[in-house]
This record gives structure tokens, sequence and C-alpha cells, in this order.
């Protein structure tokens, strides 16, 4: 066992600037944004041994080591957030292997864990945007972190790696911007967001909106819309996890452990689904968990490529190398939505490799299991593994 | 086309008085308790043409026909209401065939179409009950329907029939009952709780509860806690309507044709879940809902019956005959728990036919595609059709 990175910060990439705002695709502008993120290892002097990796919807920056403290966070870098998410993932001899690449993660912009978002300073107000703060989209963020990659002097990545909400994002990278990459790798992830995905991600939305204490958004100062986000997590856990996971981890829970309310609780799995909720909200912004649905909601990769079939898409793929993973027991993004994936990307001539991991875990399989990806993710990083 | 029963009225029966209290199984009493019912077609001689019909978990006695008002609902007995919920399934020379059977239905109790509920008059307090309703199970509806039964001299049923919920009556009633019914025919229902109905039961608890306007149950004389009941029902018509329908219907929906919030609608399934959820409001009472809820997540037929197994459960069902449904693009009952229902049955020597009908509309399927239950619910009635 590798010890791996050790103790990380978080940097800062100021990218928009009064002369220079950020143009958003749906008209809004940032006129002063930054971007939290980390690397892991060293850029050689050929800048061609980086790895990009997508967090998935409420992931941040913080992919691998311990990092103690994000600066500015009014609490919500809890103890759940000191270890890297993929921390089992990244470092010395695992799978994305620090010794030979340098590995960049950063906080989407719209988020709230140092990236600039709904939760950040208004420079023009001094207060929290709340309400002012401008809709993104997917793109949005993608192209902020070519910014990102700019600054690096980093022209054409070894690879890029997404999670769930994360592998549109790496898709997005990878259609938009063919020549800056060779390896592809969505993990758990889709072409497009399906009604299921759609209708759970507005029951969310709606949570957090119809919570008195939203404030249509400007809550900042109070303790905020708890409850609506609470539940918007507890709609969106089950999806994650999968529902015999759900039922050995709620064995373990006391009933009746909480408070609740007029209702009282009959079953250790409410008690479950209301500590996951009130868990989250400790962690999280109800502004910025509703800026990343309305980045989910509005997902348009063929749009944002400004072509009109995924056949179009991946075109310009040809030259680079598609890994896919599917988990069997996903029911957030289904292993039939990666069979599409490839699907398409065969069908585009565009070199693919697909394997499905069997885990009774569901789509968080990504973050927990680690041994069912390192196989195929650390064997596709190779060149030679392609043939 | 039969022409159906025609105008209807809702008839009350009173079950509980001071001198006869209705003792409830979570520990509540109730010294005063009414139960609406409808009857349709003529009860025979020999007291044995009858069929009772249980409702799903919103619905009402309201079976069939066309009936203008029930008096006493404040506004609920809305247009969608009207035409009975199973017209087209009972009538003369439907699959009920109200010229040879005497059909009856009743409201659940706890239900608020003129059963005693949560939204009914406490005569103490001369207010709506509210917090002070009582925790109702599964059990004490169907005893409350046997002394209906009684007050009409029906010592035994011809069939029994029940729907989703329903369904779960309807094998309850046969099984602590097994005397007082021939023919049992569950549609789309099972046997337990599965921990997806729980999980989503239970948001839509949370969703209630955490809206500001259900002020603990007692919200009346105000609007109530209108967005958490709309999110409730939101969340359960999911499970209700196939994905393939909802995509259909929501392309009729115009964008945006609510105003909503701090969000931006950016899909007509959005517009159309909104509707469903606003729609209900309309119709139904908050507290009902949850005290219906509370009898779903907490039914358990073993434990009602005093038994230990689902062998022991359907023994006494051996002179029964059991015709179980399933619909195949049902999410919220799935037909993996009607194949366990049908295989205790069997394993209990209980004689069962079991049918899958083929529809692309979900659940409710029950509700609207009458042609797809009709044959085999009229040749399941008929004696000779067993052999």
């Amino acid at each position: 066992m590798s010890s791996g990175v050790g103790e990380v910060q978080s940097r800062f990439l100021e990218i928009a600037t009064q002369d220079a705002p950020l143009k958003l695709r749906r008209g809004g502008v940032l006129n002063s944004a930054t971007l939290a993120y980390e690397t892991y290892g060293v850029l050689n002097n050929a800048k061609d041994n980086a790895i990009l990796v997508f967090h998935a919807l409420s992931g941040s920056q913080h992919a691998a080591g311990f990092n103690v403290e994000v600066p500015g966070l009014g609490g919500r870098w809890t103890e759940d957030c000191q270890v890297g998410w993929w921390d089992k993932f990244i470092g010395p001899g695992r799978a994305l292997d620090t010794s030979r690449y340098f590995v960049v993660c950063a906080n989407f912009l719209g988020s709230c864990y140092g990236s600039t978002g709904p939760a950040s300073v208004d420079p023009l107000s001094g207060r929290p945007y709340g309400s002012a703060f401008p809709w993104i989209t997917l793109a949005d963020i993608v192209d902020s972190q070519v910014q990102l990659l700019d600054h690096l002097g980093i022209q054409r990545l070894h690879a890029v790696v997404g999670t769930s909400l994360g592998g549109m994002a790496a898709i997005s990278f990878a259609t938009r911007y063919p020549q800056r990459v060779g390896i592809v790798m969505p993990i758990g992830s889709g072409l497009m967001v399906t009604s299921l995905q759609r209708i759970h991600n507005f029951e969310q939305i709606c949570a957090i909106e119809f919570d008195t204490d939203f404030c249509g958004g400007d809550y900042y100062g109070t303790d905020g819309p708890q409850k609506g986000l609470a539940l918007a997590r507890m709609i969106g856990h089950k999806t994650f996890v999968s529902l015999e996971t759900i039922e050995v981890r709620a064995r373990k829970m006391l009933n009746r452990e909480y408070d609740f309310g007029q209702y009282e609780l009959t079953h250790q799995i409410e008690s479950y689904m209301l500590h996951q909720g009130r868990k989250f909200v400790r962690r999280f912004d109800a502004n910025t968990y509703l800026c990343l649905m309305g980045v989910w909601q509005s997902i348009d990769l063929l749009a944002d490529a400004a072509v009109s079939s995924f056949g179009e898409l991946f075109e310009p793929c040809r030259s680079q190398r598609f890994m896919v993973f599917s988990i069997d027991s996903d029911v957030c993004f289904f292993p039939e939505e990666q069979s599409f994936m490839v699907k398409e990307l065969r069908a585009a001539k565009v070199p693919v490799r697909y394997v499905t991991v069997h885990s009774q875990k569901g789509h968080d399989s990504f973050l927990t299991e680690a041994e069912l990806f390192v196989p195929h993710l650390s064997h596709a990083l190779e060149e030679d593994w392609w043939g």
C-alpha cells in the first residue's frame, strides 16, 4: 500500500477580471471569477504527462491527499471533505500514478469549495451573489478549466477522466477540444440528460425552492434552506447508492434517532435517509446545489459543439482513445447509457474499450471500490495497451 | 358501449360512537367515525353477489358513475373527482357487471372524501383533527370496511378486488377473514413494503413536514402546505406513470407555463411535473396524505395476521381463488413483487391464476386501460372458469 500524496493545499487562479470578464453561455457575465484547484505529481518538461480529473455533482478540487482546510468556506470544509474524494485512485503507484503523471482537479465554476459560485462574495455588492449569480452551463465549466490548463502551460492532456456528471464534462472537453487530449475516460456517465434524471433533479430543485428559508436565493446571513437542501440530497442519494447498500447501512442506524415532526418514524431506512440529508447540509450550499442542478438540467453536448448528431460530435475524436466504464448496479447513469455511448463512439470510428464492473453498491462504487476500476484505469493510461 | 351506472351519491355509515369507540392498532381511539361508501347494482336475496373494491392511495369511494358532489369536503371534490375512478370497469355489462353483482367501494378510514380523517371535524374540539388525528394502519382500514359489510348484511363476498395499495388491503382482508370471500384479485400490488417504496414515501413525508405552512398538521383555516403536498405528489407521480407516458404528455405542455421561482425552467417535463403537483393540491388534504403514507410505511401483513411466514399467512386461503395482475411497466409495485406473491400462494397451495398485462403506461394502467384487464377480471368472477 502506497502512502498517497500526503498533505495538500488548494490553489486559486483568477479567470475573470473587470477587463477580461467571463461571458457565460446562458447570457450572464462574471467580472471576477476564481477557480480553486489542486495538482499532484510533477509536470514534465514536455508538459505532456497531465491528467485532468472532473469531479461529480457535489465534489471538489480536493481529489487526493489530506487537505486540512480550504480558506474562506465558512465551515463547509467539514471532516468529510478532508480526505480527497479519489484518494484511493491517485498517488505514487496508484492508478493515476503521481510518480509519472501530473494530475489536475479543479472545483467546478458555480460550486462552493473555492471556485466562484453563488455563495462567493460579489465584488460589486460586497455580499454573496445569491440570486444575482448567473446561470451557467457544463460548457462554461469545461471552458473555465481550459483556462486553467492554458495557465499551467498544458497544451495537450495525456488523459481526461470524469465521474458521473464529471464524465459528461470529460466528453464535452474531448469533443470540443479534440486536439487537446489523447485518452478519455468517462465513468458512470452518459451522453444526454435522461427523463428520469430530469425528474429526480427537478424534485431536488423544488425541494430547495419550496423551502421558505430559501428566500429566492438571498438567505446568506441566515441558516438558509436546510430542510429543503437535506430533502434534495435524500432524493439524490437513493440514485447514488444501491438499495441493497442502503438497507445494510440503515440496519446500523438506531430507529427514531432523530426528532422529526408530526410523522412518527417507522423504519431505520427513514432515519438513514434523514442522516444523509442532514450531513450534507453541513458541507454544501443550497444556491450552489440549485446552480449545479441548472447545469445538469441544461446539458446539451450536441448544441455545445454545434452539431446535430452524435456521429458528428465524435468525428473529431478519432485520434483519441475512449475507455468507458459502466457499473452494473448504477441507477443514476444506467448501464444502458454507457452502452449507447459506446455504440455511438464505435459508429463514429473512435477507438473505444468498454468495461462493466460488477458492484452491489450502485453509482457511488466509483468513489469507494477502487479495486474494481484501477486495473482498467491504469492500463488505459499506457499507450501500448491500446495496440 | 354500455351506459354505466349513471348518477350516484355517496352514503355514510357511523362506525364509531362514544359508546362504541373504534380502537386502532397503533393505540389511538376514535369516539366518532364515519365511512363514506357507494354501491352499484343490487344485493341479491342470498346476499352472495357482492364485490368489495379497495381504492388506491389517493382514491375515493366513488368508483363508478357520475357523482356531482360529496357534501362537506370544502372544495376538494373537483371535476377530476366526478367520474368514478374505475367507471370503465364497473357497470351493466362491464367487467364488474352491475346487472349481476353488487359492487361496494368505501373511502379509506383516514382519507378525505367523506370517511373520517385528519381533515374531519373532531366532535370534541369542534375543529378539524389535524395533528390530533391518531395514526392508523392498513388493518384498521380493512376492519372498518368489515363493519360496513356487516351493516349491509354481507357475510361472504363473491370477490374482493384492490388496486395498488388497495391490493394489499384486499390481501389483508382475504388472509384475516378467510371465510368471508371467494375470489381475491390484487392488481399491481405486493406483499411487503419494498425499500424503494419506503424511500419514495419518506421523501413525500418530508416534503410535507418540511413545508413551513404545514404547522405540525394544524394548518386548517390557512392555505396549508400546498408546495409540500405538490412536491409529494410529484415524487409519487413518477412511480405511477411510465417515463414514456410522461415524455409524451410533457410534449403537450408549454414550457415555462408556470411562474416558479429563482430557478428558470429548462424543459417541458419540469412544467408537466409542476402541473401534476398543483392539480393534486386542489383535491387532496396534506394531513390525509401524511396519514396514508403512515399507513403504507407501517404495513406488515404477517404481524397483522399474527403469523411469521407467508406460508402461514396464506394457509387459511386454500378455499379462495387468487387472480393476480402484473403490469410489465409498473415501477411502483414492480412485477417481481407479484411474481413473489404468486410463488408464495402456490407454495401455500392456494389456487392462483396470474397474468401480466403489457402496457407502456406504467402502474396507472389499471386506471386507464380497462381493455387490458377486463377479460381476465370478468372471467375470474365466473366460478366455472376456475374449473
